[in-house]
């Protein structure tokens, strides 16, 4: 009776520790492709990107689950580099040890994608438009080749080869992520046994490919963009603070928004100056340019382009691509997702025979973001999909 | 028996021909206020409106019912100026003779707004930054003044004032319009009697007031706009038609804008060209350049700031405002509306008192445009409403 106390007592005052010190510290690794061939048939030589992982992997490499990543993250899924970092990986709530993606049992790989948008993030390493070419020695600029979200899950693959991985427990991925996580599922229907698309949908359609275009058009219309060749002069930093901007709202459903930027009402000027900002244009804009100073622009227009290009299986009938998953899936909508909405998920589990697919929806004020701020509110159902 | 039948065949034959000729024909009119002072103390002088009504104006004028119009509307709400006109006016599924808003019985009259968006439109007449300023013989551009939600308001008053009209049967308005419509019933409480804010709100949030400055944006950053001096020089077209093309797609829920414009799947050139357009965009901005060129682009800028800055009596508690209104109260949102969410409507409801307050949906695919194009789905709610 005493014993069992003292353990409990050390178990609490343990994950109160775990929790006090933000869980696990992890290291950015670098893989390296010497020459990639994309679906559209180009070569990029060489591809460099950052991966991270959680956990051990065990010998027989049966307990690997993948990680990928939405639009604008990264590899940072969970932990923290310096034991002092603000912040943890975007999921640290339901990746580490004891939680619903347990890394006392699995082994956690997270990739940063291809042109992953935030190029000057000293822990993201990609290959992109702003890469040098080592044939060039230049940026690729818009020389680089469209990719596409199978571009990401092949290099992804390459990886996992090197690794010896071949089995993959579950892939999950939010948003562009649950893209990855499809495509993945479509190409590898043997080696994917679980698949947890989070916000996410199977397919883009026309009024989603041009909401994204709408992300691009601030870039491409600031005259400092060079149509993409402003390496030896600076971003065109008004254009990618705006896509930015855009990014951040179409993400946002309007309570948490409205709960982080200022009134209108309590707006002045604006009754008495056409040209006058309101305060929250203003406030957003200056949050957006924070994260603009990681980005780069001409990675956003290619990952605008990925994104409009994903379809499951990259072909004419994406529906038929799906039928090809073996995956037992768990599609995790956010109610109040007013970008890739509830809907889109379900169009996409009903191409799944039905004893294949189950669904949730993730609750919450944040509308898409709930699928990273609020993914605790599913962790449940997570752990057991991965039982 | 037989004379029965022969009224009801009569009857039968003339609602047929009424809908064969597609019901009313109306002419417009113009109102003119030598000089209108505005909400922010600034004089417009003249200031011209047009406006066109519907049925007959009863011996003691309390028969009357004003539509207000919404954002890209004008006071053509219902019939045709000429009988082979292509398409009647926006609401003429419930506006004439035995409609539910029967011009048998009601006086129903439509005012252009100020700065309308479409000035170019031989059939409107309007005031803002296009219309030549007498004082010094050109075109206003941005030195006109900021007009309000409180503005259009007061030119309509001035106009029914006029006309000896001092009751309101009812007040109806979609989007813009139930701004309007609203402000009607706060401003007047005694003149109004009914209120139906379709597609509505009482309030523009932050988040409201953010997405529609995403509408200004593209007109700012066009190079042709000249900072609203551009007259002489022809209309910053790229724009102004990329901000039509935007305020498209937000009045549209996916299931609508998918079945009109062309699936990303059937695009080739994108997976090749990082700058090929998708054919979704074309088409939407092809469409939005023709209502373009009967537009102005100051005029978008000024409905837009008005839009941003309504809120219920214009002052510092709209909710407050709203407690003065005394007018039955029938809400209907569109269920899919994604630009004026229901929840916005349930909000505005919730400041008024429950008895004198109902709600409605709109069902359909058109989302925020289903108050528009699918307003007869609520036809018998509106005409039960009225009586």
């Amino acid at each position: 009776m005493l014993k069992t106390f003292f353990v409990t007592l050390t178990l609490l005052l343990f994950s109160w520790q775990l929790s006090a010190t933000d869980s696990l510290l992890v290291t950015k690794q670098a893989f390296e492709i010497a020459e990639f061939r994309t679906q559209n048939g180009q070569a990029i030589s060489p591809v460099r990107v950052g991966w991270e992982a959680y956990g051990t992997l065990n010998a027989d490499k049966s307990n690997v689950i993948l990680i990928t990543h939405f639009f604008s993250g990264t590899s940072h899924a969970a932990g923290k580099y310096q034991p002092d970092d603000a912040i943890a990986g975007y999921w640290d709530a339901i990746i580490g040890p004891g939680k619903a993606i347990d890394t006392n049992k699995f082994y956690v790989i997270s990739v940063d994608t291809l042109v992953n948008a935030n190029v000057y993030d000293p822990n993201v390493i990609t290959t992109g438009p702003a890469t040098i070419n080592p044939a060039t020695g230049k940026p690729w600029g818009l020389r680089f080749p469209v990719v596409t979200i199978a571009d990401f899950v092949e290099v992804q693959r390459q990886l996992l080869d090197s690794l010896g991985i071949d089995k993959l427990h579950a892939v999950i991925g939010a948003s562009m992520g649950s893209f990855q996580a499809i495509e993945w599922a479509v190409r590898y229907p043997d080696r994917v046994q679980r698949l947890i698309p989070v916000i996410g949908s199977a397919y883009l359609d026309a009024w989603a490919a041009v909401r994204l275009e709408r992300w691009a058009y601030p870039i491409k219309q600031d005259p400092a963009w060079r149509n993409g060749d402003y390496y030896d002069h600076g971003q065109p930093l008004q254009g990618l603070k705006t896509a930015v901007a855009y990014i951040t709202q179409d993400a946002l459903y309007p309570t948490a928004f409205n709960a982080r930027f200022g009134s209108p009402t309590a707006d002045k000027a604006p009754h008495n100056d056409i040209l006058a900002p309101f305060t929250a244009w203003q406030q957003l804009l200056a949050q957006a340019e924070q994260r603009a100073r990681l980005q780069d622009a001409n990675h956003i227009l290619y990952l605008v382009r990925a994104s409009q290009l994903f379809r499951a299986g990259m072909g004419d009938n994406w529906q038929e691509a799906l039928s090809r998953v073996k995956a037992k899936t768990l599609f995790l909508p956010a109610s109040g997702d007013q970008l890739l909405l509830p809907a889109m998920s379900q169009q996409s589990a009903a191409a799944m025979p039905e004893s294949q697919v189950s669904y949730a929806e993730i609750p919450g004020d944040w509308g898409h973001l709930d699928g990273v701020v609020n993914i605790s509110a599913v962790a449940d159902k997570i752990a057991a999909f991965l039982q």
